[in-house]
């Protein structure tokens, strides 16, 4: 039997997507990603703000297949680190994601296995091309919510241990009021 | 060794991408793909329109990897029918797609290898999803460039013939200036 074609509204304004499955991470969900801990922990007990919302529509996990889901990520910062999203690699590690960024201003942290990192900013009309093999988190450095649509593979699953333990080698920074990227002092290796 | 990653730049007004490769359709290139020979014939030798242009950036054929183009398809008919892309099933058909509108009007026609055909209505927003084995074209319902982004598996490949040879099931007209779809009269089952 043949799946159903379907088409479905995304909402340039919101980044909502009509009938897709809604995602919430609040900042208490993001324990241990931001360098300034206290800051963190600050900004949770105040606030816990949300940090951002997912909005996707997947299929069952199989080869050839396709995925898609727009990120609405706030604006914010715990002590002078931009928000961003936790990251991750494919659990099938060399399955590639394309991004389009819809609205707002931020950027897209790459890295390999060994932790070579790079930077690529994102305004409206960005595409963004995440090779196999690449972690991937991305990063609001603007002042109003930053929206995107991304797309990948159904099989592709998402690794975000190796992430939520090892951290990107480079961090993304607000200093003297421009957008600073920089060594991660807490890298592991 | 990894790819690297890039960024690049969509224009949303012209559908440009940077740097992407370009593939320009004419109408004498679309010979048998309209119901009304005579009226793409006289259109043809008149002034040979564009139909639609494609600006694609494209991987090796690998599984797992991710191709993206955008598409300008230009607002015209031959005869009563709009104008549409040639359509394809993938080479390898169980790969998905996603189709994502960004100016002007039209839809989808999608069919089964059986010639069931659904038409799906886009305008800039609308997000459709074409599952494993559909082939798919696009069609021009309005006055203006029609102008959408598409992501697709790098090994799906194209599977033009088919279509060439056999048609869709459903043409798409205007009749009383109203977007109509019917029966192919042609369709060869």
């Amino acid at each position: 039997m043949y799946k159903e074609p379907f088409g479905v509204k995304l909402d340039f304004e919101t980044g909502i997507i009509e009938n897709a499955k809604k995602l919430v991470r609040k900042l208490s969900d993001m324990k241990g990603y931001f360098l300034d801990e206290e800051a963190w922990k600050e900004l949770v007990e105040k606030e816990d703000p949300v940090v951002y919302e997912v909005y996707a529509i997947e299929q069952e996990e199989k080869e050839g297949d396709l995925n898609f889901a727009t990120t609405v990520l706030y604006p914010g910062k715990v002590g002078k680190e931009f928000f961003f999203t936790k990251g991750h690699y494919h659990a099938k590690a060399d399955r590639a994601e394309i991004y389009f960024a819809l609205k707002g201003k931020g950027g897209m942290l790459l890295q390999t296995p060994e932790g070579d990192a790079k930077f690529i900013e994102m305004e409206p009309g960005t595409i963004v091309y995440v090779p196999p093999y690449w972690a991937h988190r991305t990063v609001n450095t603007g002042n109003e919510p930053f929206i995107f649509l991304a797309i990948y593979p159904a099989d592709a699953g998402h690794d975000y241990g190796t992430i939520k333990e090892k951290g990107f080698s480079k961090i993304v920074v607000e200093e003297d009021g421009k957008v600073v990227v920089k060594d991660n002092p807490k890298w592991k290796e």
